[in-house]
């Protein structure tokens, strides 16, 4: 389909807004009528993306106060097209006109000019900017309310690795992972981790470099047999959708990576029969998905996110009108990592497919009670 | 979309057949009316991925030859859609009744079992089956020479690693890289690597077990600006189409995953004015991706695949009706590995979503002179 | 969506072949899993669209027997996409080279050379043909076989007009209409018109000219609530669908046109108990869509078909190289009227509509037990 | 697909909003980067459908002021999504509370609450209201803009025919046509018919009943291969949309309904050079379009639009929870008629189509000059 800002077919959202424009908004299409949802059940996960809240992420302040301006009646779905929007308020454009010519390293500048030959909103990196995921947010925080409501499902993502420092939360329980990421600001729920994350973060941002990391998410009380062979695989649905994200370079599932160096007598989970008497493996090296289907296992998976490519040290770029290469500062606010911010928009962009997948499958009704 | 067997908008595939069943074919949608393809054209990629072509894969004897039903007239594609097909021969299917009860670990068939309440055709995995990739490179083998005629693009896909073993390119030309790759049984170009990884492909066999391991791909003379941003960035697109192939578990684009514990000053890639007086980047980290647009640089990722789930050697599983544990053991011939037949299927999805993302950008006319 | 060859999302189907090519077929996508459905199936309703049964088709022959390619297993829908396919084999291709330069009157010709700068497979139409409709019966036939067995649902389609001759069905009964339309050529319930109908064509056949007519349409046991606000009314989704039959040049639902010219009082239909109890109308002037929603009435239509093109008499064209005008007689093979074959193919295009609709409201599930 | 609040694939728009919630909006994804494009030429458009402004429309009063919200950036174009939107202003919802038991006859009342369990926005008939229009007036300006700069397209729909009385246009221009059509409130270019057509509609408002009517519509320059066969053929994708709209029961091309018993050599059009030297028709019975493509003539179609289901007279309908018949007065601020308001409604919806079709086409480039 060429539908390029809609992603979903059954619970899909279409987005739309610049970094620099008047607002950032989705249209979701699909929910199930009945469903109760209110601005509050989408502002608390906003706030998990909300810039200016550490001194972690960029110093640019927007409330980021969602409007639901259709599709929710008497604080329930109706089945009709939901919108939602928040208004921009704090852009500072004028910081972008110079790059015009001069692209910068790591950003869609050159590639976006010579598609669109200079039409783009540049400003704030227009279309292409971070802030687009606040829309990926509003739409994913109707989709956790959905699942959870529907079929108790939970979502739980967290800082893996950031700047190559690595947490181990090999001891953690399922309820001190869920508490404990969102207690700082690098959302690592390996405490001692997260501090020491936390410490490189203000290192870099003070030396005007930046970093990178992980973000692992697990989904939890996942019914069998979401996905739809052979092209809507919930790897598919799942590693398209998360890739949409500005600066994922890689997604791996369950062993991923590392499992492509086993063999399969090591690799293969087995199965057993679970404490509650359900079907279960013993391992979980599929990340809880076989032949593009949910098996029942959590869904296991682990994105890889590149150092923000905004740095304030002086680099060298081309001009692309004298094709001389220059000295270029990029000026601004920045976050010195997006990974910290990043959590909850892995988290939503998960809820949104797998609510897609779920009302595909018939997982879920199109009308709720 | 709901239409999970079908892949792309512009330039589309449907897919059906199973692995047991009486064919595997494809229907092209979206194929440029003018281009000049027959039968040898698709024949020649369709024979890199035969089985039972070597001793590193399945003793299974499928033919493979494929049958143009529709689309083409005077040895040009004519604007309609393209029927492509192969019969099946040579399946025995009795193998695979007493997996009804004791699924095979690794493989689909519990998951698909509930889903589709047994109605599946389980015979040889059916549609989870690695024979249905036979389709993806019919409809590959279009995509290839419309890219090639075209816009010159070539695609290079080799077997980076096998069973934990490393090819070593650095010192290989484009040209040899070409070459080598399908000189030898594992595609890997690395042609004293090749040797090795040949010997534990063989050893392996000879002990029932399996290997997993990485593709790598990369796409030359790339034009700058493919890619529909927001959610057909080319990683998003490339993603979905890779994760849709049997046994891939993860995917990286340029430096992915090694990259995100670097710092933005390293990972960055700079503009500089390349020896034809184009605009390039000294490096190529980004995977010749920015913004989800392509840089005009080599698209460059790398696969995971798992290692093979059919293994010969005994496994413990549940028998679902008694929700007892079982000793079972899989018959049949299998591969002992995927990775070497499905280096042309990463190359065949990889062109599928290039000419796909270039029709839909204007690149490719939709009637060629 | 740009697949201009599939129609329908969550039962879907991509068509394929061409007249004078090796064969038509479709593939469905999203037949839900356990339906019973074998060969003889499809073929009592193909029969019904042969050509060259009776004096008043073409006397082209085919033998038009399905195959079923995929999906289907123990004859029941295993959830996988269903190839059907039909072998072409009474072409007669030479007939058609003339027609390059000097385009047919009322056919596709002149456009689809432009548009494909005559790449296009012109062999009786190509693509073009009404020949394809069979890969809609084909298609029809399996979403008839679903409706009946699951919802109860009946489709009556009959020749109402032909060639200005109109029947009056007044006086018959459901029963009654469902016997009578097939029992003669022209496919008209009134008898004693079907008798004149047929003289008619006959006589015109004679002297080498064609006739149109209007085929009405009934759904009976239709559910509350099929469609999809706003753009998949039943409205919307029906006539796309109808007006990819060739030939179809109008549609209207309920009191279409005639009621045009009521006033709100006469034409709204008034709510009733039935004599089962049920909410019912007294008058059905909606034609069973109400805010492009079914009723629960019979949803009611009727399509308008233009004289068949093709005609046996002289007619003037432009020679399209030369520019000028120049006398033209079309030889070959033709139905004087389309009308009677095109009774099946509107009831199986409608029935496709109804299965995706019925599906996508969640009054079908995806596996039936 | 599913995306039922979506239309079109390369010039697509998703719409949203209720009759009585806070605004009507739509998305159009898909126009070109680099169109001229502002708010005032929007707003002249949705002028003409603006509600309040005459004695033969709803005396509900709405500003309808356009805002664009993204996708704009200097007055042009960018590539990216444009959201445009219409605030809610003088909503008057009380009324509509008494109708959740008693439906509405000729109103999507009953069939919605059914599907929607009574979770849907009832107000002012919620997602069924004719103010959704409003949405489809915004995108189709803008088709109208993009359709008129590249290719020189023009649309000229107008009133042929209300309450029964028909327009005579046989001596007007195209020229007459343009300026005579909106220069009165029934949108009639026959200006002593206007005149009845409004004397008429000022009596039934008087007695509170309303009236229905026909609307033609012409395309012209229409340059020759627009539509996608065989299932987005012309009048395919043009029907859908026109089925959108509310209260149209019936569409026919060309010569429609009174082809059907025309015959062959009658209805069929024979081609010539016309006086500017290019392949035309004589006659236009195809309305324009053969085999679903566009001939290069005028397309020509025809709307027929049942009497407003809104009446102010006594109705009788079926208490749901009793299953009594009851009286209604249904109160609240009527059009007498919808056809006057639904002229450019069909126009702008005609527009986004073909702004569709020439995309896909390759007639227009997806970056102006």
């Amino acid at each position: 389909m060429s539908l390029p800002n809609t992603i979903g077919s059954d619970f899909a959202f279409t987005c739309f807004g610049e970094s620099h424009g008047r607002c950032v908004g989705v249209v979701i299409d699909g929910c199930p009528a009945g469903l109760e949802i209110a601005e509050p059940d989408i502002q608390k996960i906003l706030d998990l993306r909300k810039p200016g809240q550490s001194i972690v992420t960029t110093q640019r302040f927007e409330e980021d106060r969602v409007e639901i301006l259709s599709g929710v009646f008497k604080k329930k779905s109706t089945g009709a097209p939901i919108c939602l929007i928040v208004w921009n308020s704090d852009q500072r454009s004028s910081d972008y006109e110079k790059f015009l010519n001069t692209p910068r390293p790591g950003h869609a500048d050159y590639p976006a000019f010579v598609k669109y030959s200079r039409n783009n909103d540049y400003r704030g990196g227009g279309r292409f900017s971070g802030r687009i995921t606040a829309g990926f947010v509003m739409a994913g925080a109707v989709a956790l309310k959905l699942l959870m409501d529907c079929l108790g499902m939970k979502f739980i993502a967290y800082t893996e690795e950031l700047g190559g420092i690595k947490a181990d939360v090999s001891d953690l329980s399922t309820e001190q992972l869920e508490r404990f990421r969102y207690s700082n600001e690098v959302r690592c729920p390996d405490l001692s981790t997260a501090e020491k994350m936390k410490e490189l973060v203000i290192r870099e941002r003070g030396s005007g470099d930046s970093l990178g990391g992980i973000v692992k998410c697990s989904v939890l009380n996942v019914p069998v047999g979401l996905g739809e062979p052979v092209f809507s695989s919930v790897e598919s649905d799942l590693s398209k959708a998360i890739f949409s994200i500005p600066a994922v370079k890689g997604i791996e599932f369950g062993s991923g990576f590392s499992g492509s160096n086993r063999r399969g007598s090591e690799n293969n989970d087995l199965y057993v029969k679970s404490s509650e008497g359900k079907v279960a493996t013993k391992t979980n090296n599929s990340g809880g998905i076989l032949g593009g289907l949910t098996t029942g296992m959590p869904v296991v998976f682990r994105v890889a996110f590149k150092p923000a490519s905004s740095i304030a040290t002086l680099q060298r770029t081309l001009n692309l009108s004298t094709m001389e290469e220059n000295d270029l500062i990029v000026p601004g606010r920045h976050d010195p990592t997006v990974v910290p911010r990043a959590v909850p928009v892995v988290e939503c962009m998960t809820a949104c497919v797998m609510a897609d997948l779920a009302i595909r499958g018939g997982f879920i009704r199109r009308v709720l009670a």
